[in-house]
């Protein structure tokens, strides 16, 4: 599958997508192309598109180009971000679409200038079919990799396609600027990942995907600690140890980490990264907290801290704590690759609606009716390792 | 399979055979029935013998009561002990064998009076049989716990029967103890696990448990930090993160650590917890370091640290740490009972020879010709779940 | 000084009181003397009264023997405690007061049946005066061992001794349990630690305890991490390393960590320990966080995380992180013993009024005009060293 | 004082050395003055030469400009060292002495063209001279930075200056590199620092310092761990907590890591940071361990972990864990000023031999006759401050 993928980033000034559009423009200049399963057999087998063949366009709040952006984030090592600088000043983000109700504090004046929420789909439908003529792009994908909005419990106008396509009409404050993109994805049949605990799958627009045939993934893309709890449970559950307890904390000083500070958005975070032990391990464990702190040294270099209670044989107490010093954006920017690339190889195989076999890269993998919910990361990786074994035929054909 | 099982224990006065004992019975007496995968559903596929049903001896170089001896190992609370006082000093260990050249240290008094290794292995025939008649026994298994021998290359002596057995004519001193101890298993066609590093399974028992279709396992129990790595491995693979380098290092102040300080020991044990990286990764890691230091203050509660080294997107560094404070005997013991339960049911199923299904318990799980070699943790889980789906109809009818 | 000295505890069946009181019993029976700066000939040149010559006595809301206090709260290992069974299962504890408005929960029932508050402490004084006859003691001394009561400002009946009796009189709820205790103590002319962080000495009993030359020292004993900080803070002045972010954690699972789950105790428990940085370190630590979890698994067993991020050479950043496996009240405990006996050899070298040498063992220690706040574990001890320099004379003669 | 003071660097182009130099360069453009004590009241009571006025220049065996070493280094960020380029381009060592018997490994091939010993010490007594006159400098001091000699026991040819100058006639092996730079120093009139834990101050020339007069002050910078150590352990000598055992390990990928590869180095290394715990506690520490490892993807970023037990209360045990991400070349730098600056100031007021109040930079401190040893951080400070406060009165004249 030679040609070339537009791949739109909601949210692309922010620290994973300077990250993301960065790391291909090194990768294309060499860089050591780690962190994307895409890149290796299994991406072969469903014809994936190269880096080379990867274009990027996005909207963000803060007009600012890419290099301004990805240095500021500072994910990157300075002197790495040099060597590409002429390529990322080219990216600058579109206007962007917001709301005071579901995104906390002032994130940029880079808005769509539109005076009602059809207004603002049409405006962006435009921006985004003005950059697929002008790159010649007839594949699009998009990833939502915007700061969390406030938790949220769906209500009736998310609840069935009328209310919600009334909901817009009426500007309901209910509709989130998340639901926006989704809408405007599923009208233009662009596949559409979401990266973020931001809850845009509505019933409504789940539905939508499905009667227009557009693959959906979701949601919270499963990086760092909730990556390793995915790991560290199925071992316990083969072992029968006993988890007692599991004291997870987290600090990190980038934007994310900013608004994790408004309560609504800690609670749609926390909430997303609790749910994975129960379903693993056959039990809710007692004492399960997750508490994720703004601490400005640790910039982007988000930094986990567990400690893991568990029971062995004759009850038995033993502890093991895990300190990883990782890189938010570096463990996600890879994975944002890897779901442009599949999402675009479920749309070649004709898939619609929720693509379950990516599970594999989610905290909160989106349910698919009939088929259990998996967090167990060696469960996952076997059921995309199966999809691949399916499509494959049909896609190199 | 409701009938007893008998379990012989090389190392019974040891710090895990004690805990394997005082567990059982502790069990019987309500203790959680954690850390062993014979208590789930697959124990039940091939009908293990419960714990009510176990029934243990063994030999051991200090003689010494299994009450005192576990007192003395400081494994298990010294309350909860006490609750199995009484049965516990029921339990006494049979004189066994030993060999300046392969163990280091006075490891005790308590030794087979024989005049040649022939009568050795007579004498504990003798010793089986007699236990045997008295319980009312028809299976036994035999698992061995002793401290870590010196590393041996294998010469011509352990290469081929004939070889061997003339050695054990000529008191061979490369013939080591845990191979007598094979030895006498095989003759008399009872199963057996090495839950150590010493090296047994050489060449010419190997084919001579296939020849006496005797089933054999092994070695040396993943137990702690082992455990881990092969968890954690699996998953950087499936990220397709690079592993740049993993330090690890071990603190220990029971028996065993005391033998660890022994460069040849050492060196055994180093030997059996370095292989398992590449295998999973399908890379040598650059800088895999495993040390391992006896440390008084921590008795029996052996502590791990690691620091793993990877490599991220475009080659960001990042690092994660994690710390295990495990309790070496605690981790052990369950494996041992699981191990007695299944060599039992692979006897009743007429397997013969190495047990690829048990390879989940080991550190260095021995070879089979035309089979690859398997680390990951979750795929020898469904290696040994397949071999259960297999054999279990045949075992319930 | 060889005569006795009584000890009263308040909250004399929590984890710390039946801690003191076992670990005393247990001394006496030779277990190791550890933990108090007072068994060092720094005790010696202050004639503090030996072990065996303590005398415990106090109030509690729950009505349980010290016995069964000590086994519930599982500090020390139960076979240790078994040996002191009988002398334990004397001690039982006077009925004391409580709030609502102050100790959040319901915890015991064992309540001075009175109708006032001047009965409350008239009743106490009985029971005080009773116990010293029967046991013939003359020299006394009050700790304050109680769970953390919610936070406080003073308010115009805490702020003058006529203010403060008219409370009494007319049974002013602002007056807290703890305010009652000290009250008693400087009316009886008995010396008070508060070793809690809740607020006794207000102004109204500050100017009291001068008033009638009675010692006092507060507050919130300075166990674990708050002591580490103390230590290591300083060793970052010396190296003129700057602290740009302290991010503390600590997870317990006692009662006392149970009533940190009330945001009211929480805070009055955070305040107390987020003061020391900026006076040792000259400058306010950008980002210094505190949290505290109640979290089950851990028991009495407090754990503490810090990672401290500091600045050298030309802004260079690098990383402490300093994991803390403490026991709550073994810290605490030899503390209390300390701080009882050095408080009885203030009062026989005719200090009044708040103890400035004490400071060594509190996290906020109680403000004294005209001298400096010291909160640097070593300058803390130089003033205490000094102290004993200038009063031993007089105490030897 | 505002002349200028020339700095010789033993070992000009390492890991320490450059960021020594490229951080005075960083700091006169206006980074952060951290890490440097003589930055503080202190530094300004005896009157030190500021950064401005500092000079360097010094001997390696890498014929390599501090640009390209500094890069190669990998201490400081590399987009903060092209902003000095320039300046550190200027810098290029001169070809010094080696010796196989102490240095393992090949280090460089910049070596002094001489024929004999005295030849050696003639040249580089050439280089110094020619310097000093070129940049017009009267006051100038040396530091050793080179990597670790192999340990040695002085014998015959160490003990006395005769016999010393013997060596030097006879081409001596045993006289290593170390030794020949300070008995140069000492025949210059050049106070001199060894920052290393090579021996240096052999009996001979410690007495050949006092009779010239010439201060010297050594060994070992006390940088990561061991500067912890002597924070902590005065901590617990002060809580009369027991350290039962403590376990250290060091692992780092930098140059001196390489050579701490090498046993006879590892040997001085840890022999120089084993001693510190026992004079601070006043006990030997039962199980007390170092260990260090080269890891090459540590890089200069040296890492720490450290298990500390602790008795506390009637023998309770407790556990501290410390990770101490460091920066070693960014400890050391900033302490190889202050010993510049101070060793300046004492040959300023008439010091010679030992420098007693420098022990607060080293993990060994020279010994003094008729003083104790003294390791605990806060003592080593109080001797500093006591010795500022005698000398600045005649400084200041």
């Amino acid at each position: 599958m030679g040609s070339r993928l537009g791949v739109l980033l909601i949210g692309s000034a922010g620290a994973v997508a300077s990250t993301v559009v960065a790391g291909v423009e090194l990768m294309k200049k060499g860089a050591p192309r780690l962190g994307m399963i895409t890149e290796t057999d299994l991406g072969q087998a469903v014809g994936v598109v190269a880096c080379e063949d990867l274009v990027f366009a996005g909207w963000d709040l803060r007009n600012v180009d890419l290099y301004d952006a990805a240095w500021g984030h500072g994910v990157l090592p300075k002197d790495q971000l040099m060597t590409v600088e002429k390529e990322l000043r080219a990216y600058k983000p579109w206007p962007g679409v917001t709301s005071d109700a579901f995104i906390p504090g002032d994130n940029g004046k880079n808005i769509v200038p539109a005076s009602s929420f059809r207004d603002e789909i049409r405006i962006m439908r435009e921006q985004v079919e003005t950059w697929m003529k002008a790159q010649g792009l007839s594949r699009v994908v998009m990833v939502n990799l915007c700061s969390t909005e406030r938790y949220i419990e769906p209500e009736e106008v998310h609840n069935s396609i009328a209310a919600f396509e009334a909901g817009l009409d009426k500007n309901d404050k209910r509709i989130s600027p998340a639901m926006k993109y989704l809408y405007l994805a599923i009208m233009m049949g662009i596949p559409y990942a979401n990266f973020t605990p931001s809850r845009s799958n509505v019933p409504a627009l789940e539905k939508l995907s499905e009667d227009k045939g557009v693959p959906i993934a979701g949601e919270d893309g499963k990086t760092g600690q909730t990556l390793l709890k995915t790991v560290l449970a199925p071992a316990f559950r083969v072992r029968q140890l006993k988890v007692d307890g599991w004291y997870s904390t987290n600090i990190l000083g980038n934007n994310d980490g900013r608004i994790l500070h408004d309560p609504g958005s800690n609670k749609t975070k926390v909430t997303s990264k609790i749910g994975v032990l129960g379903s693993i391990l056959g039990y809710e464990v007692p004492d399960h907290q997750v508490h994720i702190h703004y601490y400005r040294p640790r910039g982007d270099d988000k930094e986990a801290w567990d400690n893991i209670d568990v029971l062995g044989f004759v009850g038995a107490p033993m502890q093991i704590k895990v300190n990883f010093l990782c890189k938010d954006s570096i463990l996600a920017a890879p994975l944002v690759i890897d779901l442009a690339r599949l999402l675009d190889a479920a749309q070649r195989a004709g898939e619609r609606g929720v693509q379950y076999q990516l599970s594999l890269f989610f905290k909160s993998p989106y349910k698919v009716a009939g088929k259990p919910l998996v967090h167990d990361l060696f469960e996952q990786h076997t059921i995309l390792r199966s999809w691949v074994d399916k499509v494959s035929p049909k896609l190199k054909a």
